[in-house]
């Protein structure tokens, strides 16, 4: 049997006092992700363990069956990864932001929301290639963010960051917080420095002033973490496996972990993504692998901004009719079909809380329970409660694939 | 207080579809069980960790509350052990098949099912006492079966087997799987070609041979591991344990846990055994222990040959009755008594799986829940989820036997 993870982005939720106590799930009408947790097996859900928030990172690693505490030290790798920059064990991964410094003040962190900085990375990458013996690799990824890889000998993680969070500030310098990392701070640094004189009169930049728009004239580094040594998703699991996702985050844990990255042209990662497209895509790969993940994130778009009627929305319009494509063609015969949440997002606080989300498996040799609705009252059900990485241990034993453990 | 802990060796099961998806403990009539169900607190139990297909070695050990991965390398020692050699830590303990080989090519990995092999085994200990300075140790078991033991310096178990597990194949050398491995498998290879020339005209041989029987001219070797360095049971908890079973491996890991094994001629660890010689000796010695473990086997077997109405009718006419001399006899203000299962061995895949499996306990100290049946419903109860090395705790703490841990 075929295992497919669908991971539902920050979509569960605290009760909402305008929805009369209800969480979005619980206030939406879904009925095939309802179908799904009817036919199927239900519990809770720790990303990583009870009252930790998790971030979609770390949550991520640990429903593929990773323990992150041993290989997650920053998000800037699996950006990095994610941008497109091919990774290796011990290179350091930092997050970008191109933005606008005035007068030595941030004052655009996003450079007016610039969209394409292709040329920019361009020629930033004919300057700098290496910086006192370590090599440098940059790469645009969405809108105004870029991944920026270090490779070399003595490189650490415990610096501080440039960016400085918010805007009308001077944009910081990186410091060590320990003293094998000075090097590092100083080549840091120095490619900021150095890409500033790249920018400053860049053809790009003149023409967005031409026009009004504020100038890509520096780049904020944060998220510095080292790529872990990780088995990836064949060795660990002996399964091929894919990945659906318009995140470049996500994609970068996909690399990382050996799964395929499949495209999907129409979906965005927001809440006007093509969710539909997605579910396709996924009927249309699955028999070219043992495991896809697919993964869905406008739902915690919405509850980042606060908005948890767009979070129903969102979940009526989008997400059900994906399941609707995806039960009505992938029989529980041959494919154990789970869906969870990588972490609760609260739509009140308008982040990341460290509630337990919902977890249904549907296959045909689950124990049924009588959980009949997918939301957070899937804690009545036969699951009760597990952690994010026993997941994958249960969906390839469902799927008749791990091996037996003695005799 | 006593503690009476009963495992039911795979009854836990997956739905089956022609019992209209009940499991065969749901669709069983067993009144006994479900009155330690419905008096008792409920929960369900993995027994190594969710989703991990145990197997009976690894659980037992489990469940006996050591941590199999530090200790567990291979059935071979407890095999070895349940067969009566008296292992110390560091040797080498390995399973053995007598089997039938012609132009070197195993026909029968059961050497025609041979009920008894002592005189083969003592011909063998008369001439092989030794091999390259390492003491060897061989002793027959159940029927074919026989347990062999290395005792020496620089033994490793990173070795091959030599068992082809399948007929009409060459029995294989056995190889080294690391370096230090290699004098190993030298001495196990010799032991093997010795052997043969021990059997090859034994009188026994000669004889099975003039009836027309196979004759068992090799042994088969599979399941190396070292015997681990464990506390016992008494050092461990500070009790005397007791242990009932029929089956060799389970007596093995019963010894080398320090648990004392109480013989019951009339089991036989299949569907026909006596099961309630073996509640009646549980009664018997019960004043004699502070805990008796008692193993029940035959419901496993019914699911191996894929034949849950076998399960349901050995639930119903074996475990049940055996289950109301305990109810009748040993009332719950003196004895805690908990029912659970090993691991779950799904009656349609003919093998073990991971699901959870259920866990009742019974005492008048526990919080009474609304579970009214001793099957996989037993999620619904009182104790939630736990692991299989969390149960002797709980157990020993309702019979008020440990030290506090703190002030």
């Amino acid at each position: 049997m075929k295992v497919l993870l669908t991971v539902l982005d920050g979509i569960s939720d605290r009760p909402i006092k305008k929805f009369d106590e209800k969480t979005p799930l619980k206030k939406s009408d879904t009925p095939n992700l309802d179908h799904l947790a009817r036919s199927g097996v239900n519990g809770i859900l720790d990303p990583i363990s009870p009252g930790i928030r998790a971030g979609s990172d770390t949550a991520h690693l640990s429903l593929l069956g990773y323990e992150p505490r041993d290989i997650y030290t920053g998000r800037g790798p699996l950006e990095a990864s994610g941008a497109g920059i091919k990774v290796k064990k011990g290179d350091l991964g930092l997050r970008c932001n191109f933005a606008t410094k005035e007068n030595n003040e941030v004052v655009d962190r996003r450079a007016g929301r610039i969209s394409n900085t292709s040329e920019l990375v361009k020629s930033i990458n004919e300057e700098i290639s290496e910086i006192e013996g370590v090599k440098v690799f940059f790469k645009e990824s969405t809108g105004h963010r870029a991944g920026l890889v270090l490779r070399g000998k003595n490189l650490s993680n415990k610096i501080t960051d440039s960016d400085p969070k918010k805007p009308h500030k001077e944009p910081k310098k990186i410091k060590p917080l320990e003293k094998e990392a000075k090097k590092t701070a100083t080549i840091l640094n120095q490619f900021i420095s150095e890409t500033e004189k790249i920018l400053k009169d860049h053809p790009l930049n003149e023409k967005r002033e031409k026009r009004g728009d504020l100038p890509a004239n520096t780049v904020l580094l944060r998220g510095a973490g080292k790529v872990p040594e990780i088995d990836n998703i064949k060795t660990k699991y002996g399964i091929k496996g894919g990945l659906i996702t318009a995140t470049g985050l996500i994609k970068g844990i996909g690399k990382i972990c050996g799964l395929d990255i499949i495209e999907v042209p129409d979906a965005s990662g927001s809440v006007d993504s093509d969710i539909v497209a997605k579910a396709e895509k996924t009927l249309e790969v699955i028999d070219d692998y043992d495991f896809i993940l697919l993964h869905i994130k406008g739902g915690d778009e919405a509850s980042h901004d606060g908005d948890p009627e767009k979070k129903v929305k969102f979940l009526e319009e989008k997400i059900d009719p994906a399941m609707k494509k995806i039960v009505n063609n992938l029989d529980n015969e041959n494919v154990v079909k789970a869906v969870t949440a990588d972490h609760t997002t609260s739509s009140e606080l308008k982040d990341h809380t460290g509630d337990p989300v919902p977890l249904t498996i549907n296959s045909s040799n689950v124990r049924k329970d009588e959980v009949t609705k997918f939301s957070e009252e899937t804690y009545k059900g036969g699951i009760n409660r597990i952690k994010g990485r026993n997941l994958m241990p249960i969906l390839l034993d469902l799927a008749n694939r791990t091996e037996k453990y003695g005799a």
